[in-house]
Formats: C-alpha cells, structure tokens, sequence
C-alpha cells in the first residue's frame, strides 16, 4: 500500500488515523490502555534498513515499483502527530485510543505495530485489572512467562501486569528494561535436586534469608509445612502450588500460627485464574499473595481484543469504511469524559467534559513520553478506581450527523 | 535458584531435565512442534552481560550471594546436551519434547526461555493444523500479526503458521528473517483514500499487476464486484472481509463467471476460525483462499498449552514430584514410536519401534539445527497426514515400574 501511495502520488496527502476496540470481549467491561511508551519509541525511530529494502524489492509484489520509492523507504522517517490516552487510561468500546494526523504513507506504514504494541499490553492489563479486582486487595504477582507468546511477551505482559496493579513479575527483563518490581521463588526442581526436603529448606534461606519462600508441596503439603517450621526463621512465606488451596491454606495457616509464626506469609498459584480466587478470597481462604500465570500472561479467556486502526480523514475529506457489520466512524475524535459518561465528538468540538487524547508526538518528535512506570502505575489504579466499570458512551450530535450523512 | 544451586556447591551435578504438555487443551488431539531453531539459538548464544549481571547484584534477593556466582554468570556458557524431536513433529500429552542433560545450574538457567519458545510455536502450529484441516485443502495464509501479543509474536506466529501448512504470512519480518512466503492485501484504507472505489482498484493493478486482489467491500461487496469486474484484468482475485461469506462468495462468483473471469480466485477473512471456514467448505462456498487472523495467530480459544520443564534425574538419582495431580515420571525419558501408538520408555531402554528424540546439541554445540523451512514445513505435513489424530500413549514397563517405586 506504501508503494501504492507512492506511484499514485498520493503519499504526502495529509490523513488521519484512529486507533480503537470494536467491542469488549465478553466479561470486560472496561480497557486499561498500555503499550504508549513502546508505541512512540517505534513511531520515533523507526527506519528501513538496506538489508530490509532489498528484500521488499526482491518480492514479487514490487516489480513495478520505481526507484524513488526505494529511496524514499531509505530515508523514511515519521513526521507526523500523535494524540493518545496517557497510559492507564480506562476507556471503553469505540473510542478512539489514539489518533495519527500524517502523511498518509507515514500512517499507513505502522498500523500492524502500533495495533501489536498497544493492544497487547492493553488485553494484558484490562485482564490484571480484573484478577486484582477478584483478589480484592490482596496482593497478585505476574509469573506468567513461560507460557507468554514467545519471551519478548512475557516481558511486557510484566509491564502491563504491573501498570495495572500487580506487585511485581518474575520476569527479570522487565525488572532490567522497565524496573518492574521482580518476585520469584524457588522451583520444584530445588527442591527435588536436593536429597531431602529439609535440606532444600535449609538451603534457600542461606541464600535468601529472611525473603525465603518455601514451596513446600513437591512430596506432601502439610508435611512440607511442617518441614518449614522446623527450618524455622528466616522465613517471609511458604507457597502452595496444588490440592485444594482453601483446605491446605486454612491447614497451613493454623500451623504456622501454632507454631508463633503468625508473620509467615502464604502465597498460592496453581493455575488461578479470576473465579478461582474470588472463590477463595469470599471463602476466606487465608492467601496473602496470589500468583497468576497463564490466565494473566496470555489473558487466556480473551487473548485478543478487536483493536482496529482506521482513516477516518483524507486531504479534509471524511472517511469511512460502510462494511456489513463494521461500519466505522469519519472524521478526527477526541472523547470527552464526563463525571457519568463519555462522549465520542470531533476533535476541537466544545461539548464539555475532559478531552481525554493528549498530543505526545508533534512532527515526529515525542513531546510527552512518560517512561515513569510507578507514575504510570498510580495513575492506572487510580483509572481503575474511578472508572473501571460499565460506562455509557454517547456520540456526540455533531459526530452522529456526520455518520449519518 | 542458580545462585542457590551454586552457594550449596551443586551447580555441576549431572541434572537431566524434561520438557512436556501435561495434558492437551480442549478440541486439540495432537500438538505440532514447532519452535526448536530458536530454542538451539537460544542456548547455544546465551550469555549474561555486564549490565544485566549488576542489575542482579542491585536486587535484594542476591545480598549473600558470593562473588564467586557472578564471575560464574559473566563466564557462562551451556555445555549441555540436548535431545529433541525435530520441529513438524506431531506429539502428545505426557511426551517429553525436548530433554537436556547438562551441570544443574545449566539445565536450570534456560527453563522460562525454552517452555515459552517452544510452547508459543506449538501452541500456534497445533492451531494451524486444525484450520487447515478445516478448510480441507484450500489455501490458508496467517493474517494475524496485528492481534498477535506483540510484533516479535506475529512474526514467530507467521513462521509457525507456515511450518504446519499455512501458504504463507502477512508479516514481512517472517520473510525476511525465516523465508516464509508473504502475502497481503491493500486494506479498507487504501480504498478509502481514493475519491472512487474504481481509482482504488485501477491504482492497484498498477502497481501490483497480475497479483492484485481487490478489497471490495468497503462500501457494498456485490457493487465492489461489479467495479473490480469493471477494472478488469489483470486481476488475481477480490477479497472479502464482511456480511454473509456463504452467500456473497456465490453471487461474486456468479458475477466473475459471467463476466468470464473463471480464474479470478476468492479470498476472505473476518474474523474467521476452524467452525466458520468448516462450514463454508462444507457449504461448498466457492472461497479458494482463507485469511485468517487472530485466531491464528493468538490461538484464541486456547492461546497456551500445559507445557512444563522438569528435572527427572540429578546425579544418577532419579527425581519426580508427588504433588497432588501433578505428579511428574522420573528418570531420562524416550519416546517410542510404532504403527498405532507411542510408547513413553527410558533412554536406551530397547522397546522396538522409531526413537523421536534425537540429538541436536552437544556440549554446547549445535549438531542438528535444520534452519529451512521448507524441508521443515514437508516434514510436518507428512506428519501431520499420517499421525495427526488422537493417539494411543503407553508407558513401558520399565518407566511404569520406576514411576510406582
């Protein structure tokens, strides 16, 4: 389409672009928006490496594509606007998320990156946001990765995980890249690697010390309960990972507290997902810390959401795509939130209510790009807080007359 | 745990570790693996720099861990061995994939990095076959990068897709750092930015010639035909992406044939999955080509698999954990493959019948490293035609023995 843009001497026309979810998979009711700080440093820097253009030119697809274009990729760099939703931002169905004003070959070129980046991160923390929910209040740890789509995704399934709330990750390149809080405990394979339970114990804490956390159910829960008592101190906690964790923590638990180990905390995994810790939370299971892998990693009941990327203006033409079923909404928006709905309008349109895109990008250049992930994180919760439930969204009249026109 | 395993003087025992799926996602009855290429890459490259190091040496976790464990990591290389099945192969529950043999803390070290590569691949090869199965010989391309969790997802997704069977991959990072053929189309926007649907179309065949395919359904599909059909030649085929697949694929093809484009193929997407396109080919809709995209490409409705690494023997002692429902099988692990059924022994035990696991690593060194996808992608679906389907999975007498011990 590029090349297409090029040879029909359309690529400088001046487009815009939107950026938005067609619909909440089922059990959302809100979006947690992640992903900006990666989304504009790939705006900012992308470039068409030598090794890259030879190989679009050795395609078929190309062979009638001139030289120029070759030339043109060589020195591409993105000149455009950007307007988004800061990060941690609750926002809903249709609402555009963010929003590129620029040459329209400059816009088309990163929409499969920018929809990657962005909703990625954005399935990942709307998913934490609703496990923190069910934990209400009791700490979540992301330990995902190994079974994240592929490493690169378990590193920013921690990121999002940890904007949205969660304590931490066990994904220690996120730890280096993002300076996410990094948690982790000792595998069954320590444990098994050493000839007896107790020895295992003994040797975690000389490592560890006071932040050992015992995995005591590789041969026998209570048993290795009992083992790590008589480890003894130092000890922050023991982890469950199988069985019935409402009876074995209870279990648990009252011998730690028999043995005057009542600041011994207990954390569970065991492939947790939202219902099975709610379960547990209202069955008063005592579970201080919940970590949740794959459910959260991969956000395994909705892996996706319908993150589209769209023209919606064209050298001051509106656009918009009439699809059966897929309609999409002309002209450059800006959403207005309101204490008790949000209202989808045309950028610059006075309705009242707080413009929620901000620009971050102004002829190619990052203006605002909020690296801060415990600043990010803050104001994610404080979203979560406030917003994070069913809202109405309303078009605005200036928006719906457009549409119906 | 590496720290650990070197601070209790343990970090060269002889380990052998195991990589398996414990149990199979619904609606799946075989897994393809893919993934090993990078897997090899990944420990035959793996190092720890200087940077990385110090971030260790600033966490908490590491106070008492001596000096003697990080000059240890700035010199780390894996010196182990490693056993796998070649990628393409169909394999099932409770079958070790890969085994590795190297000092523990070597066979520890890479346990995330290898469950999360080899488990997003066979995650999306699985998923590929059973598309392709459904779409029962016709053509399917892996149209998903955009849904794919994050962009370094799509392209591994792309190659995955392609190992099993898929024609080819949107994702152009595929092509360039894997070979895997790409394909794409121009988007709802290319249409858009023309005054007419009619210039959209003409400008494309243009630049694209003979491999042109018309989108046409931004506006109304059976119009859309009507203009490609008015376009005219050269024309590969229309594209369409909305409303009643069933019936307009008939009625666009009726108007194609009557206008004597017989060749002109049919290609849609929206949103399709196995049950849509399994119904469309048992329909006889006349659709030569599948996109499909986030299903693909995330796995949607099981996005991961059970995948686990285990350590099942240490210094000649085998290990297994008893964890309640959990529990693993000890010892170094072959499987056994006959007529009509595998047979899950212990390495070098004589059963009969194809040993899978083959060697691909030797101290460190990569022996075995197929790097060409299409020798790969023959592999698999030789594989797949003869043994994907559910399959009966024993295990020898000697590991059932060993196991009950």
């Amino acid at each position: 389409m590029a090349a297409g843009y090029w040879m029909a001497g359309k690529s400088q026309e001046s487009a815009t672009f939107e950026l938005f979810v067609r619909r909440l998979p089922p059990r959302r009711d809100f979006l947690v928006v992640c992903g900006l700080s990666q989304a504009i440093d790939y705006l900012t820097e992308l470039r068409f490496e030598r090794r890259e253009i030879d190989y679009l030119k050795s395609l078929g697809q190309f062979t009638n594509a001139p030289k120029g274009f070759w030339d043109y990729l060589a020195e591409f760099r993105f000149s455009g606007d950007v307007f988004a939703v800061p990060e941690g931002t609750v926002m809903f169905a249709r609402e555009p998320l963010m929003r590129l004003r620029a040459p329209l070959i400059e816009g088309q070129i990163p929409e499969t990156y920018l929809l990657s980046t962005l909703g990625f991160q954005t399935v990942i923390a709307s998913k934490a946001a609703r496990i923190l929910k069910a934990a209400g209040g009791r700490d979540v740890v992301e330990f995902g990765s190994r079974r994240a789509h592929a490493p690169e995704a378990g590193c920013l399934a921690g990121r999002a995980a940890y904007v949205a709330g969660c304590v931490g990750t066990s994904n220690v390149e996120a730890g280096i890249r993002f300076a996410v809080p990094v948690f982790g405990t000792s595998a069954h394979s320590w444990v098994l690697s050493f000839a007896s339970e107790m020895e295992a114990f003994r040797k975690l804490q000389e490592l560890l010390g006071e932040r050992s956390v015992q995995l005591i159910d590789t041969y026998d829960t209570i048993e290795g309960a009992r083992h790590a008592i008589e480890a003894g101190q130092p000890l922050w906690g023991v982890r469950l990972d199988s069985g019935d964790l409402m009876k074995l923590s209870r279990e648990v638990r009252a011998l730690l507290d028999a043995a005057g180990m009542q600041a011994v905390k207990i954390m569970a995994t065991n492939d947790l997902d939202e219902d099975t810790i709610a379960a547990l939370v209202s069955g008063g299971a005592p579970i201080d810390v919940f970590g949740v892998g794959t459910s959260l990693a991969t956000s395994f009941d909705a892996p996706a959401v319908s993150a589209v990327y769209k023209l919606v203006e064209i050298e001051g033409r509106h656009a918009s795509k009439r699809s059966e079923g897929k309609q999409t909404l002309p002209g450059a928006k800006q959403v207005y939130r309101f204490a008790d709905r949000d209202v989808v309008g045309l950028h610059g349109e006075n309705v009242g209510g707080e413009p929620l895109l901000k620009q971050v990008v102004a002829s190619g250049q990052a203006i605002v790009d909020e690296k801060n992930l415990t600043r990010i994180r803050e104001y994610a919760r404080g979203q979560i807080a406030v917003y994070g439930s069913a809202r109405k969204v309303e078009l605005s009249a200036s928006l719906s007359a457009l549409a119906a026109s």
